[in-house]
């Protein structure tokens, strides 16, 4: 067997940075050589012989983590929110010194998510219709959440380039919002339920046949399995990564 | 065995009246003696000695319908639409000279709507969340459907009385529509998809588990058994029946 | 506003204790006036004034406690199983002589469960066909659950007393296991998946419309409203009451 | 706009053929220039000037039929069942010496069972747990669907080719039937309910989510969308395609 890969997580008490050090500790194949958090010395990751770098901490450190990873010669996979279309210059910039070094920035590592984003896309072109419900936990604060608007974009752009009309809706009388908000003008409906989680349903539909990707995610250990599988690749992929989707070689 | 109930159908030639006629034929302790529309002569359903009248035709007719049905002596089980107060009253005032006569009006003969309407009704009270996702064919022209206003408003009802707080919401962003039309306080969602027939989705949610009641209905041979059950228990029920519930010893 | 309701919760240290624990702190109306485990002091709830045990033991142990709060004039609620017929005799003996007081055991203090079987009772023989679909985490050992196959013995004694023939099924080819497990003529169906934690679905079906109740239960905090609930009942209920179901007045 | 393309229907008066008579016939792109049907004259499709023939119709003459397309140098879809390896070898050879031709052999032309089993496939690899719930009419002779058997192979080999585990499962009582039919290890479970017609819901899970696929299928005007993409795309695809999959460019 192959050596461990060795594995350095900042903002590692952290919601997300606890579950991702147990989750690589876990893991045969890797080795968790350093947790780092606010106040703890970032140079230990390098002290310790990371070779790739987990980073969720906050948009206000997370530059200056990467550029410190690119620095020290570590592969980054990063989680951390916030990278604008000129953050991601910056770091493709930096990388251009570093060709042999591969950086992973995603918004969500949840396999399931970007599975079914993905399934949506590809089905959209042969449905009529196309509709999506989130689901989520009544504490959430944005409706509907990112991950649907995006799924509706992608559907939005699919059905589009496949020239499909609008998808038929006879409504003459609706009580105001009954029929969700637009996004590009697939129609994505909001449920804030206590007992939910974090849920979404895309419908898709044509005449005599209805096709349905349900994804539920319980809990944040259902990100795990994305962080490592970003953690085992990164070292072959060279050059910033935006997203997952990449790595799943759908 | 006993005698079969002798049945007779206005509206024969339309859609639900058809399939009545049809249920009726096929039902081994029933006999339909008379089928009658627009242009018949309606009289015919006296000469045949019908006991039950199945009235499926229009708003504009059905209050003579009635009105004849309780001067020949005979019961009868009304699906047209179009009852108002005023009109439900005049019904009574007919019957109160005909106390052995039985009128059962129904806005909607689907067991599984009933039933799940009822069951909404029955749950509410033990869960801190409740919303409706209806999901129709796109030729609709309503939105929300008005099973599902109804539904949320016997649910609002519900938690009124045992006096529940509103249901938590975070939400603070929200583009226009997400979540949902508000019907007393409960969000609707309404769905509009090719490929879909009527569905109605009732969600209920406390901290930790969620309880669903799915109704699917998928085409009007759904409506039989609540109009067969209706034309067997109207003789023994004298008087005005409004809806089905009452006859379903829920 | 009234005093509030004086609870002792024995098996404290246990999962479902400490959760109970936490739960009866946060609500307004009742107040945790003693946390026992296997070790503590008995008499402690006694000297604490408690007006309802809660226990949340073992089997071996549970029998002593009843009759402990019986002796001391406690109400008591309990989710600790082992309760046979013989055992739950013994109570009815011992409350004989307490007549103002009440115990309540219950399997199950999950509303939603317990809702879910109601409705499935309620509504089987308006159906032609009913079947049952549970589906838990791979660490559960038995299959069915037991609450699938207390389910499917429900809507089968509601069939029998309706009088329905068996539900259809031209099924002549089959691989072994394909139509799942018969439980007195109703089939139950078992998944096991990673991801999962406890739902159950039950299916009833009719020409031209289904209905689907599904429950999911997804942690331990699901039972609270059930254990409150019972707390705040039980003193008003003398005698012994055994399951959730006569305390929701369905 | 181009010249609509020729369609000839054999089988036309049968279930499916009827369909695809009237989908043909309403498409604007496609012109119906032929219907033949037992005891009609096969050559009337020819000397109507048929570019493609589509075949639903039996086991015992559609070889002769594929023979005579290829001879009268048309292309062919053909949605009749019974092809075994041999025929579709003859096929081969028959279009060896037509180069130009295309035909297309289908055991399904639903869409969405098309692309859920493509997802199933794609998605496999990345969940620890897999079980099929196919869902039918109680009419229907096999358990599980063919169908479904067959997904659940595509899940077995992809679980396989990744070197994946056997899915996790703690059962050690259970009655006789409760975990389903074993299908090369994954487990499928068929229901049979009144008011179903052909419904499918694959179920994969992982720690933590859940990603389910649900194809709901309700009448055989389903399957038109797909046999007119393939009469659509068959003239520019010479050679025998097996399936709809290659024409969908997934």
């Amino acid at each position: 067997m192959s050596e461990p890969i060795r594995v350095g997580v900042l903002g590692a008490r952290g919601r997300m940075g606890a579950q991702v050090c147990k989750a690589v500790d876990a893991a045969g194949d890797l080795e968790l050589v350093a947790m780092v958090d606010a106040g703890d010395w970032l140079f230990s990751v390098a002290d310790a012989g990371a070779q790739v770098l987990v980073d969720f901490t906050h948009p206000d450190v997370v530059m200056d983590n990467v550029r410190f990873a690119v620095d020290q010669g570590m592969h980054a996979v990063v989680g951390t929110t916030g990278f604008t279309p000129d953050r991601l210059d910056t770091v493709r910039t930096w990388l251009a010194d570093a060709p042999q070094l591969g950086v992973l920035i995603a918004p969500n590592f949840g396999i399931g998510a970007v599975l079914s984003m993905r399934f949506a896309q590809m089905a959209a072109r042969f449905y009529e219709s196309a509709e999506v419900i989130e689901l989520h936990h009544p504490g959430k604060v944005d409706a509907p959440s990112g991950t649907a608007v995006h799924t509706a974009q992608l559907i939005a752009a699919a059905r589009a380039e496949a020239g499909l009309a609008p998808p038929p809706d006879a409504t003459s009388q609706s009580l105001d919002g009954a029929r969700g908000a637009d996004v590009d003008g697939v129609r994505v409906h909001a449920v804030r339920l206590a007992g939910m989680v974090a849920h979404q349903e895309i419908l898709l539909g044509t005449e005599g046949e209805t096709l349905s990707i349900r994804h539920d995610s319980l809990n944040r250990s259902s990100f795990m399995p994305g962080v490592l599988l970003a953690v085992r690749a990164i070292r072959s992929r060279p050059g910033l990564t935006v997203g997952l989707d990449p790595l799943l070689d759908l």
